[in-house]
């Protein structure tokens, strides 16, 4: 192996390389990148046990002076080709044993590891994929992935699901406590339902990064493939039936408020840091509790009590309101918070029912999308 | 107590407050605010066992309706302000047992603490200040407080030693493996030596921020008085002898090589992303270890061997050279990183002397400053 590339461009793909690499891995081979050049083209491979990426480079600074394959310590390697500044990266494999790294007045040695041990990752592509723009996927994920379960307890609820039903492509993430809920159109195609990890997601936002053409997703029994530019980024699937969501959110509501999102955010981003915080170590159960009250006369309060702090109280002015008599519901703030900053309306939502039951946040311009919060009961 | 004042004046001045307030303290009145508002001024008062700090504010948009004294909690208080966007804020003290804040529509009560159980904290203003720039001030904490020693075993070393002598001030930090040393020409004033806890450096370089005009130092036999603005900033001295350093820098050097100081600083860090890092837990001696090799044609190399990962090398050239023969010695890349980056000069010189003996980095524009590293033995 012998070959010179654009430090540049082999940045910008190790960086979406860099979303398959463990921090540790059971398998040592896994913590290095596969490298893997032929006469014009280079191919570059990473993978833990969920996410698998691999980049496919032919770009014209690509001189290739001897075709090979060979894996690197994925993490020296990125540090290295990060923090060089040269225009150039020469790299050149040395006995099978070294790859040796040169730029400008530079020489980095790494040992490199058998590529006969790497393992074979196979790259799903079916017929009939579903192709949909960049903004559409990176909307998916930032509007349902943050309401997934971060506990193992019921590992099905840590992945965000998506079905395929009658054209339209619904999104769904629950944690048992809040629901996020968004819908799209994407025409005619064969129905599924699958259930994607919510840290595959992660890296796929990461990944997906100042992309914005159209991206290609192949959907499998256990695997999720999604194709875009130069890359291939397949991430496992997670087991299990997911559960029927699709009655918790309310029909209709009795009552609806309507407020200027980013007012009802600052008051209860304000409020929420007088909010009593609940010690338990387990991050779902770890919610600070506010309340919202509505008056007779359609005014609204924000308040929080903490017995060893004090009190706080806002008072916010709807932007329209259909209510029947006084409310009061109690709710986490941080829920609220992710939930409202999901929205691009300026104008949202919530819609309400009597009682301690689900309440469902809703943005004029945001159509489809639903986030759905259980409240808590004020004693 | 009841007042209105700007936000944004109380912010500013409660983000200086914020430098003397304890994350934890022994003493619950300590994670307090104490305020003052008389007749046209307000006080606000921090401490933890180090730093006291006073603000004094004499705004116009300040108006006392009702002059008092109380203790916020120190914390909230700081980050309601901070989150509130109104223009004014309003403090009253409702029944000596809460502090309402008012801002546009909302309402925030705090449980106050009892003023009278505040400590007395004697601001200890003495004759004859010694009167300096910030800049000054600021550049002395930026080129000496990395250099002290972060473990307790000699507490001494914590801090950054100023010695005022024959008009000049020379500040001098070193945790045994390196020194720091930068010699200021004050004038006529009378001499002292002092040591300063390297936190209340770190504190009163945030403090200083943004604060560019004359500052007033206060020295005392176990206190340090810093006022500047509307602002007293005190902290507590170490006790104990200092070492005496001044005959740890050699007074010539037989080897001379000058560099462009970021090309040796991209070199070294480059080098430094393969060095083997030490084990072991104490952070003073968690180094890893560079290599700087002379060779007879006067090329530079800067290298370093990882037994498990491989090896880095960069060659660099000179600016100018003064070397009888080849020479090598080793360091810890993260001491000489620290060292570089306190210059201001574009060119540097490293001064060596043959054998295992410190070696001093100067720079052409930096005059008095003198960062001095011990090498270590490469076997």
């Amino acid at each position: 192996m012998n070959f010179t590339i654009d430090r540049e461009i082999l940045l910008e793909n190790l960086n979406v390389i860099a979303r398959g690499l463990p921090a540790k891995s059971p398998m040592p081979i896994l913590t290095g990148i596969k490298l893997d050049v032929t006469d014009s083209d280079l191919y570059m491979t990473s993978s833990n046990t969920d996410i698998s990426v691999e980049t496919f480079v032919s770009d014209s600074s690509l001189q290739v002076l001897k075709p090979g394959k060979t894996v690197v310590p994925g993490r020296f390697f990125i540090d290295i080709i990060r923090k060089i500044n040269s225009k150039k990266v020469s790299l050149t494999l040395v006995d099978e044993r070294i790859l040796l790294i040169k730029a400008d007045r530079g020489e980095y040695k790494l040992h490199i590891m058998d590529p006969l041990d790497y393992p074979n990752i196979d790259f799903v592509t079916l017929e009939n994929p579903l192709v949909l723009p960049a903004e559409r996927i990176k909307t998916i994920i930032r509007q349902t992935c943050f309401a997934t379960a971060t506990s193992e307890k019921k590992p099905i609820l840590t992945g965000v699901h998506l079905k395929l039903e009658g054209n339209k492509l619904t999104a769904v993430a629950t944690d048992s406590f809040r629901l996020s809920q968004t819908i799209l159109d994407v025409g005619e195609y064969s129905p599924f339902a699958i259930t994607i990890p919510n840290k595959s997601l992660d890296e796929l936002l990461k990944a997906l990064d100042n992309y914005n053409e159209n991206v290609t997703l192949y959907f499998s029994v256990n695997k999720l493939l999604v194709k875009f530019r130069n890359v291939l980024f397949q991430t496992r699937l997670l087991d299990g039936n997911y559960p029927d969501t699709s009655r918790l959110i309310p029909a209709s509501y009795p009552i609806i408020i309507k407020f200027n999102k980013d007012e009802l955010l600052d008051a209860v981003e304000r409020v929420s840091l007088l909010s009593p915080r609940d010690k338990t170590s387990d991050r779902e159960l770890a919610y600070s509790i506010i309340k919202l009250t509505v008056a007779k006369d359609h005014t609204v309060e924000i308040s929080t009590t903490n017995a060893s702090v004090g009190d706080a109280n806002e008072e916010l002015i709807p932007t329209d309101t259909q209510v029947a008599g006084p409310i009061t519901i109690g709710f986490s703030s941080r829920y609220l918070i992710e939930a409202l900053r999901s929205f691009e309306s300026t104008e949202i939502a919530l819609n309400c029912s009597e009682g301690i039951r689900p309440f469902v946040i809703t943005g004029e311009k945001d159509h489809n999308l639903t986030q759905l919060i259980l409240p808590v009961r004020m004693d």
